[in-house]
């Protein structure tokens, strides 16, 4: 249906806020039946429930639990199966890096090898942040023929290079064996296209292996998720909206970025996000606002904090609520219930605030008043067509 | 899943009656919360939803609001965007000509321009009806070599030309300009099999011109939707029923013929209904009935009218259910809710009633009702499948 969506979109109609808390969905507390987001205080959620139609989405498709970058393209309208962003580029996506059309994004995991080079520890034993920082610095100074290099820390034993230059490709084999007691593999081809991008690769791990190899906290690195940023139609291109999105951490910044876009200044609190959005309402159609607390709580395992991060959400949806978008989406990207400590597959409650919404029974925003709601199940693909359905911004199919 | 369906079709089962309320769907009115449909006293339809299976239906994909057109294929079990049938396609059937397999029909405006060819005025300041059909007459005169030209009146400004020949192609370039103050523009080809339907058009559009050029009324034409009507496999030979319409409406008429149905005698009230119902019943595995009012009552953006219709509905199903057709499967094409005094996005209520239907708790007939339904909320072209499981006619798929 991608291409039937982008065929009618219209060049005008009403403004859309989609307002995604990250991991909302959740499970119910053994000792009372209710999810966190059902134990949560939320007065203001409950209220633009009961004046909107409510429901669930699927992220992807049921059983499959996304990533964060799958699970926002989903909401943005594209196939994140078609859609595939890299792992590499996720990453370097996370640390706000300016990444480019054609750039080759990988992942490394710093990691100690013996004398014989076989693998003793995959993850360098958690290295300092400082100390990844301090041996990024070292790796960046590599120089490659016709190629810029970039080598930046994320965290801990994890940072990423970027290759900048023509004729690169991604898809290339990890050289992690995800084991110990054999050495890192080589960078392979899986199709000729990647042939100089392997060379350079490997010209690389070698330069690498010198620079560190009387390193003891870490004398060698493992690539995994070698992947270049390919082009992607933007929401403009596609949906004829002028898009911005309102986040605060650099991956859902950056996702947003890569569809185009305009991404804004970082807000965090509810404050901050009101004052985003009343100062980019405007001049935009469609803007993005993200909550990341929820899930960051729900990985922590603690439903009490999920319970405390939702009611934070409670006020942002207020303060949105109160710009009065003439289309309002509420969702999450993916469920993440404290009890699994991860994102899973389950269903996310969804609400659609507009002139024009079936508005139901459901009058507490919730997993399980949400499934009495009149949008049904629906997948996360499916809620960028709704929106601007609702906002009018959708042609009649066919006569 | 439509070829699936197709292989598993069986030669023989249960007589199946497709009842449709056009435009069923609706939204609530403000003050009551109610819908249409909620709002009016449909003891028929409610106890035949008693009886039956509820559900809705998605009609094309969430957000998606459908033409006449894509809805109805949807219904019969096509993929309308597979079998998208062109609006030149469409106007013609609607007026009821008898178009054939290769022909090419095109929407026609009559226009007004000034000296310089410039429009002033896209729809000729909607002629009466009767100058249309006098303009058109003499448009008709108009003989090209090696096909037959046909034009048509459909009402005010609009009219239809039919192309029959070989070798005639579609999907041509609108010559509407969508704006004033600039002349129509010539037909131009978007591939090479178009090029002497573009020669064949370009040299009527002269012709048109100069025998419209003294007219003060309207002085041009404009063509749209310049499509061809290509073969659509049968619901016979796909599903194996033998079909048959009963509509009042052309349109109705003409899709039902291009999947293949025998279209009988027009039918409006309900009196007409029941008696063309229990003279084909015996005749055919499958007849759709068509009623319009519930869709044109609502276009006008009347809920106390489309209520009133909606009741009228109630008595057509009355005499559907009194000739007891072994599955009678209830529904709308799509929605147009009053308040939007247009087609719309939102889904339909559906009952399927039969001996194996899974009867649920469902007892009213409505949008909020039949979210507890046991058939849930399925795609429009799921509902043949659904309907030829119940009458028996689907074996089961592999072993």
């Amino acid at each position: 249906m991608a291409n039937l969506v982008d065929s009618i979109a219209a060049e005008s109609g009403g403004k859309i806020v989609l307002l995604v808390a990250d991991g909302l969905g959740g499970l119910p507390h053994p000792e009372t039946g209710l999810t966190e987001l059902e134990t949560a205080r939320t007065p203001n959620l409950d209220a633009l429930a009961g004046e909107a139609a409510c429901g669930l989405h699927v992220p992807i498709a049921p059983g499959i639990t996304p990533g964060s970058g799958p699970a926002h393209m989903a909401l943005f309208g594209y196939d994140p199966v078609r859609y595939e962003i890299g792992r590499g580029v996720l990453e370097a996506l996370g640390i706000g890096f300016d990444l480019r059309l054609g750039d080759v994004a990988i992942r490394v995991n710093f990691a100690t090898v013996d004398k014989e080079g076989r693998i003793t520890d995959r993850r360098a034993g958690r290295i300092s942040t400082a100390k990844c920082e301090e041996l990024t610095a070292r790796l960046d100074q590599i120089q490659m023929p016709l190629v810029e290099v970039f080598v930046r820390p994320v965290r801990e034993h994890r940072a990423v290079i970027v290759l900048r230059g023509a004729g690169l490709a991604g898809g290339l084999r990890d050289t992690d064996p995800q084991a110990t007691g054999v050495p890192p593999l080589p960078v392979e081809i899986t199709d000729g296209a990647q042939e100089r991008t392997a060379d350079l690769l490997n010209a690389f791990l070698g330069a690498a292996g010198e620079l560190l190899k009387d390193e003891p906290e870490a004398n060698a690195i493992t690539m995994r998720g070698i992947a270049a940023l390919e082009e992607i139609p933007s929401v403009g291109e596609r949906f004829k909206i002028k898009a911005a999105a309102l986040a605060g951490y650099p991956m859902y910044r950056g996702v947003a970025g890569l569809v185009g876009m305009d991404v804004l200044s970082m807000v965090e609190t509810a404050d901050e996000v009101e004052e985003g959005l009343r100062a980019a309402y405007r001049d935009y159609d469609f803007i993005f606002v993200h909550f990341k607390k929820t899930d960051s709580t729900g990985e922590d395992g603690s439903f009490d904090a999920k319970v405390a991060a939702t009611e934070e959400f409670d006020e942002v949806a207020a303060r949105v609520r109160g710009v009065n978008p003439d289309v309002l989406l509420v969702t999450g990207d993916h469920s993440t219930p404290s009890m699994m400590a991860t994102h899973s597959w389950h269903s996310v409650p969804v609400l659609v605030r507009a002139a024009n919404a079936r508005v139901d029974e459901v009058a507490t925003f919730g997993e399980s008043a949400c499934l009495r709601g009149s949008l049904g199940t629906v997948r996360a693909i499916d809620l960028m067509p709704l929106m601007l359905a609702h906002a009018g911004r959708l042609k009649k199919f066919g006569a």
